[in-house]
């Protein structure tokens, strides 16, 4: 939109900094859970606000297509691939706190074979509140030992095994850029620690 | 099991005879919102009983592995390749009365690539209840005049048509068997109208 004085990467990080309060509200009852393209959109035009810049010069269509870039986000390298070679011998099935339309979109956009999308939608909660992953396994018709949480973030991973799930941590060191400080480590032994999918796979002999 | 005097046949008739009431509790209200998996264990013991078999007689594990038949029904032979077609071009999203863990049974057992498992469970809304395809087309971030309902049975193009969806009607005249005597042909003029799901792709273009 060539709109001066916005740097698009403090924009895109100031609108990620609205995702957990947004989520928060939900998870604390304060209002009933809202899909995430809804408080993705609230987000937007607080943020928007934030660095006066003006809704009103901006249409509908432009902004609501800017709010769906988080059905459009390219995956990592091996993802596609390694999701392939697990599909084959197990379930894989989203656990996002991203609503349904978002996955569908992504696996559009990645090719990203999942069998079912699960996640906060499905659930009615945000993780990490434990009905988000207990109810996984509900709906799967598993136990929850026979389920591994997939992720690259370690409190992901602590609030998946303190309800018995399975646990894999694949480390994405750049997922918040160069500068990346958070999750470049395991800090705890989980069930499997991977550089990718691909070793994932392996690993779990796929 | 070998048990004597129990036709297989008149045993699966029975048994789906109670898919519809157990259904419709759900719709009154009469009860909360069941999962298919449970209502099919609850309809399975009830039918049991009428054939006279001793419940007792049977394992837990045998029971629910019957009980899971549901999981693993074989696809009409077209299903497959042309769900892969209309994939290429389209979202395609389960809209069934069965929940989550069947159809992705379903989708390992006959190969079937759909890009979201929607339905009952999703919704938290049996069909033919209008919500059950309202919500589908929320969820999906679409117009519902840009959804197209895909269906063997008349009554739930109907239902899909008074909710503004679109509806295509695929026959299955051999779906209750070769005495079938409903659903042999189309009620309404739907939208597309097809003998199975490779000629719905060709007519839609895929």
């Amino acid at each position: 939109h060539d709109i001066q004085g916005v740097d698009a990467f403090a924009f895109a990080d100031a609108w990620r900094a609205q995702y957990q309060p947004a989520m928060e509200a939900c998870r604390e009852g304060r209002r009933p859970f809202t899909r995430l393209d809804v408080l993705h959109r609230e987000n937007l035009e607080t943020v928007l606000a934030a660095f006066k810049v003006p809704i009103a010069d901006i249409s509908e269509q432009a902004l609501e297509r800017l709010n769906r870039v988080w059905h459009r986000l390219d995956p990592w390298q091996d993802a596609s691939a390694g999701l392939y070679r697990l599909k084959q011998q197990f379930i894989i099935a989203t656990a996002s706190n991203g609503n349904i339309a978002i996955m569908v979109g992504l696996a559009k956009h990645g090719d990203l074979p999942w069998d079912a999308i699960l996640g906060a939608e499905v659930t009615r909660a945000y993780k990490p509140l434990p009905q988000a992953y207990t109810q996984m396994a509900a709906i799967l018709g598993l136990e929850r030992r026979e389920i591994c949480m997939v992720a690259a973030h370690n409190d992901d991973l602590h609030a998946a095994r303190a309800q018995g799930l399975g646990t894999a941590f694949v480390v994405r060191p750049m997922e918040f850029g160069a500068q990346q400080t958070t999750d470049l480590t395991p800090t705890q032994q989980w069930d499997f620690i991977a550089n990718d999918f691909l070793d994932l796979a392996q690993q779990v002999g796929c």
